[in-house]
């Protein structure tokens, strides 16, 4: 199969493994961001954020090129970050002039009327009615790094319609990449959404430890950041539920899973451990040195207004986080909240 | 109130500090096996496993005194250790002579007829008609040498018998130590007596790529573990429904909270990062210096038959961990089973 990954991020780059890995041709379009990403690997050389070359016989595109490597693609992934993908829909709109599978692994919530929309099926408004699929969403703890070293990952693609989701999974299927399927698209974004939010909050817990001094060891395991969590569970598939998604994808991969290896590192949850230790969210951002922040602008989302169907209560843990990064409220009162 | 605990080991003695903060007149009883640590507490040293002396006005008196100690008692925390819970339940049907309040820490599952039997229903049955009441489980993420530094934890308190939930609730909660009440004992007895089995079969991944060399940092955060992560949450709910529990407890402080700080350190995930390291169990036993380890009994439990009403393949992780420590498969198969 020819398969077009639009973005070549770090997570868009690393789906080229499973595919290569499975015979299948893979261009990855970079976007106007992913400049000097393409060259690199136009010149053999390593993905700068993965840190390895990609496998022999992955092209790699500029963003000029979009039109000719969609034209004879067979399927394409959205690798592009949250606030591209308009910028996907409008290009795929474009460009694409026929129907073919979409899978996405870009991630977000938009607010929708007075409600949410997941991102799906945002995409798929984008879409001329005769190009109108129902793309597959990818979830599920998948950390880029190790799926480019092919270690092993589980896991979930998601979408209404059975058939394309069977195609991607049946497609991408490896060793080391074991997609389950599921009819829970909602759910799924959601849990993908919201963990890199709740990831923040669990850090919170660790930083203010930290802050008193607490090393990590057999006394001290962390009953907050684990209360924490568990509380972000709760949160996690009251709105899945609330969105009309089924709350048990809080419970496996897309959920439980990717919360656990979310807040096991990363920006998130390093963005957190800064907030528990009393910085301001600039100052966090500066100390990390300026990177995207997905959870902060789901947390904004919810800071600004509930939506619809959403009980207050239901996500008080997640408005508390939205305290904190945008009121200054202390952390210290976050154990009120879990 | 007057509270008498059963067993002065980490987890009971821990319980003194939010029972003697509430005002309650607190004695720790010593079982057979703890004559150290009261010698210890009478002394006014800290607990050996805790590191810290108990709050003042608490009395720890040596197993001679259980039934004095017992006379005046107004409510009982039991606190023994999972197979010391045939002697507690003995003990309290000889020196109890009335029914009084009991709530319980001890964790554990036992075979009953051809499926399972949780603590509290095993104690109640211990006890004589005119003493039984419904014990109060104790589950939720909460490390004893946290407790006992007054540290955030969440907790859950089940019973089938809302008067004593509330009671133990009301009496304990403490601005550190915050009980929950559930209706849903067995969901709560069912997270709490296994999360020690998931929690190694999550160290096994970490194990797994420790022995491939890989260090923990951006690039690898564990996409193995995570998705055993999941995969147990999803095995425990599983479990708790098939006992007729509430699967709603494993994704809360019960479920996914309580295995969340069991996997971030202490002796089941360790011996689980032995055994992804190749080691045996015996050999990983006496690496750990042979510590009592909950986790291979609950495993064994499931290794010797498979309990009624329980699929084998919704059990399926824990039967593989059953596998690497009874019968040495080899524990890189484990992905899989997740």
């Amino acid at each position: 199969m020819r398969v077009a990954v639009l973005g070549s991020g770090m997570m868009g780059t690393a789906m080229a493994w499973p595919l290569a890995d499975r015979g299948h041709a893979v261009t990855l379009v970079g976007t106007h961001l992913d400049g000097e990403i393409v060259e690199a690997l136009r010149r053999g050389a390593a993905h700068p954020g993965l840190g390895v070359a990609v496998p022999d016989g992955v092209r790699a595109v500029p963003v000029g090129d979009v039109v000719q490597a969609l034209a004879d693609a067979e399927a394409v992934i959205v690798g592009v970050s949250s606030p591209g993908i308009h910028w996907a829909g409008r290009t795929l709109a474009g460009a694409l002039g026929r129907r073919i599978p979409i899978a996405m692994i870009t991630k977000g919530l938009e607010p929708a009327g007075d409600g949410l929309a997941v991102l799906p099926d945002l995409l798929r408004e984008a879409l001329p009615e005769s190009m109108r699929v129902h793309p597959v969403a990818i979830g599920g703890p998948c950390i880029a790094g190790e799926l480019a070293r092919r270690r092993e990952a589980a896991v979930v693609f998601a979408g209404r319609d059975a058939v394309d989701v069977r195609l991607f999974a049946e497609a991408l299927a490896a060793p080391y990449y074991r997609p389950t399927a599921s009819d829970d698209p909602v759910g799924v974004c959601v849990c993908a959404a919201l963990k890199n939010a709740y990831a923040t909050a669990v850090g919170i817990g660790g930083g203010l430890l930290e802050r008193e001094g607490v090393v990590r060891g057999p006394v001290a395991m962390h009953n907050l950041e684990a209360a924490i969590f568990a509380r972000a569970a709760i949160e996690i598939a009251a709105v899945v539920r609330a969105m009309g998604g089924n709350a048990g994808s809080a419970l496996g991969l897309a959920g439980a899973g990717d919360l656990f290896v979310t807040t096991s590192g990363g920006r998130s949850s390093r963005l957190g451990r800064l907030l528990g230790l009393g910085r301001s969210l600039e100052e966090a951002r500066t100390e990390l040195g300026n990177p995207t922040l997905e959870g902060v602008d789901i947390a904004r989302l919810f800071h600004e207004r509930i939506p619809a169907g959403i009980a207050v209560d239901d996500v008080r843990l997640l408005r508390f986080l939205g305290e904190v990064l945008f009121a200054r409220a202390d952390a210290r009162r976050i154990f009120e909240v879990t």
